[in-house]
């Protein structure tokens, strides 16, 4: 029998696992800002990378292992276009090419001396690397909605989580947690609660929440958002590979969106690049202070009980977990998750599954 | 290749291990006075527990795991007769019993909603927890005697050592050791040598060695024990599961009994929980100042030499030992074990098993 | 999949690895002066070996593991002739025999009470330990040259690396990474490249390499070692086990010879025991203090960057090279490792193999 660690970074579970590696996909590497002259030592689903940008403006990804002796490629120093090795001095152009080995004439680079290289894109202010290294990719990254619409505020944040991807989709458009872990920020347990209806729609690569009936957020969030009141309109969404939407609509004022991209660092460490974007009755900037703290104490609570979830499902070798009707979005986002591993995912089906049921708030 | 780690928390041997995990008795989890309205988190053998104590008064143990996200249930909050998980907010009884899902109907809830339960007993100001959950208990937590008796003065400990429950019983129990490991403190090496008889009674639970013709013990501790001397009773006993007992009459008046309870937190890590109970020529309370910095002397002393032992086992891969004839009690709390292991004790032999053997002290 | 760890003792990888354990053959552990009255604790190839010194001045090397109990016998003390155990005072002499055992009579002493006892020389003041337990080696220790040859200064050095004795080795007789790591210290980038002749000869049991037509080397070094230049001979070898040396003669009055003995301590921790010895045109002492920093600094930027191509190597499971005709001895000490490691090595081979390559200086 094994101690128990809390070594984030172990992977390894005996029993049933929610992890997921889905390698033909786009998950966000870094911010843009991020990628100066020097290399940067980064990781994708647990494989080390370095990204480096050339002098041309060019971002590269590579395998962050010369193919020498295997000296770190991010310990290295970029010289115009290529990223130069610090050991023996070899070389690498952003699309891997060996292109200089020291000591050795240039007709002896072989096929083996070149570096292992991962699609790049870089839009909105960010840089995405595909998960699988030498191929052409057959889609392209998410857009993020609202980022450059006039009228629109959308105020960026990068975290981090130790916890699997599919945790934290699911606890980031879970509702029920919100009155206890967050209890008294926007909702809250010392009230009645009544029965409202979910209509879920799941496509080939998305599945999507709409609550009826709901009231307009209480708490602290409610009071700054929708002032005023006003019928709501909530939906809560997940996308593949790893995007996760909040939309609240609430009167004909107020329209709040919360994209987040998760991007995989190790099974159970995840990355969260968030754009929160919203119009409101009042001015952006005045919200923008109010809200901040706000926020990030929402996530403390959250990456803090992620954590310790994590922590427990190590212990006991795997997750064990017991669903129920109020689990809306997690069953489906684990299905979807688990499609797009096998490559079994349907990219533009017309007409979804409808489920319907009930959530007691 | 070799595989050789000095990782101190590393568990697993690949060799021979006298690590046993005996699932079917009770082990002392905490004292009573530790039991508050906060749930604590604790481990018996490798097993993540919540106790709890409800408002009735009742102490509750249950797998620290909540059986809905596996979030740890330590993290959570008593009220009234349940906890409740600190992320969804489920109830739970001390039966394990679940009482209520946030967001769907009572009627929602299914049989895997259930926490595991352990039975739990308090006696003597211990908490007592069964090494298998979801069962009715055939036997009943031991008894430590002699604390209530008139008379007699106890003192008590708990302490933790980085050792198996087998090395921690077999050192407790062992007369060589201590001329060497504690020399000077009650035994010591600078005399002649003399051979003294030795009765081993083992019974179908338990096992004791009878030391025949005894000196007084010299050293500090003898002094304080028993300053006028008298013939010497000396007994020590081990009884499964995992109690040790080492009992001294010396003359008429001073009657000695350390018992101590051992609990298998990891395979690796032993608690210890110990009631020195003795009747002395002077009283109580004026020699428990003068042994307490003996016996955490004696102790220390101990707890370092079997960590010790513990890291060049695991360094090694498992163990290999080798004993003589005065490695007295220490196989045959072995063969208890592993015994017991198995399930194959026999509760009340009535004829013990007697063998004899010499030992130089 | 696991993630990367850094603890350097970790030795296991899934992948490909130069990794060897060659049992049969001597690696110093200590300069004799670290061999006192104490018992030391040390490791050869992830084994843990006491070392002591007796009373009659002999050195002992035993496996630090007390046959009784498993407690490390480095805890012991040296009494006399033996090393007595810390826990039951059981007690060893330098071959092994146990000669005492607390509270059993002589007569119990039993072939398993007695330690594992390692062959031990001592020459040059150097302790060296044979890699396999009780067997009589057939064959001595390596012996430092120029060590004792008038007209020669010996500086001695013990050093630490994260990296394999592969790894070291290969790095210690590379050619073209000394202009990149150790850019300006000997060598530098900054000029024109010219083709210079290596002609490697490889023995049963070694290889060199002879740069032919070798300029003088530039650099700090250079100004130091031959301030007058002159024809330059280089001759970089590698004999087995574990011996690295690399020689330079420059005019007539400049010789210098750098050997290291090479210990494995665990799979990926290896001990470098050098001895620099010369003969220059100026006196030894006016050089010493110019040229230990020079080396500490060289010495420094080799052991970084062989730590972290070791994190790497251990990152991805397992070694991924690529090797050009740049890499003049690494794949020559792979394959002599790996025949001494199978047992195939040949002593005393008279007509070498004779390769011929060009490499860019």
């Amino acid at each position: 029998m094994s101690t128990a660690t809390s070594n984030p970074t172990r992977s390894s579970t005996k029993g049933h696992s929610s992890v997921v590696h889905i390698e033909d996909d786009w998950y966000i590497i870094c911010r843009s800002g991020y990628l100066t002259g020097k290399p940067r030592s980064i990781e994708l689903m647990g494989t080390p990378l370095v990204i480096f940008r050339a002098k041309n403006g060019q971002a590269g990804a590579l395998l962050d292992r010369c193919p020498h002796r295997n000296a770190p490629l991010s310990l290295g120093t970029v010289r115009g276009d290529v990223l130069q090795c610090a050991y023996h001095g070899w070389r690498f152009d952003v699309s891997g090419t060996c292109r200089y080995v020291a000591g050795a004439g240039s007709d002896h680079i072989m096929k083996a001396c070149h570096a292992t290289a991962y699609p790049v894109r870089e839009q909105q202010g960010f840089v995405w690397v595909f998960g699988t290294p030498r191929v052409e990719p057959d889609r392209e990254p998410f857009l993020f909605p609202f980022v450059s619409e006039p009228g629109y505020t959308t105020v960026c944040r990068e975290l981090q989580v130790e916890a699997s991807l599919h945790a934290v989709a699911e606890n980031a458009l879970d509702v029920p947690h919100t009155a206890y872990l967050h209890g008294g920020l926007f909702r809250s347990t010392n009230k009645q609660t009544r029965e409202i209806e979910v209509v879920i729609s799941r496509y080939g690569d998305r599945v999507e929440a709409e609550y009826v009936g709901e009231s307009a957020p209480t708490g602290l969030a409610g009071r700054i958002l929708a002032p005023r009141g006003g019928p709501v309109s909530h939906v809560d969404r997940f996308i593949l590979p790893s995007i996760t939407q909040v939309e609240y609509k609430i009167g004909s004022e107020t329209h709040l969106c919360v994209t987040v991209a998760l991007t995989p660092v190790y099974d159970f460490i995840t990355k969260l690049f968030a754009a929160v974007s919203f119009r409101l009755p009042i001015p952006g900037w005045m919200v923008v202070p109010v809200l901040r703290p706000l926020f990030l104490r929402i996530f403390e609570q959250d990456a803090e009980i992620l954590k310790r979830q994590t922590e427990t499902i190590k212990r006991f070798g795997g997750e064990q977990f017991a669903s129920t009707s109020a689990d809306i979005l997690g069953p489906h986002i684990y299905r979807l998750l688990k499609m797009a591993e096998r490559g079994e995912r349907s990219r533009s089906e017309k007409n979804p599954q409808i489920f319907k049921t009930q959530l007691l708030v």
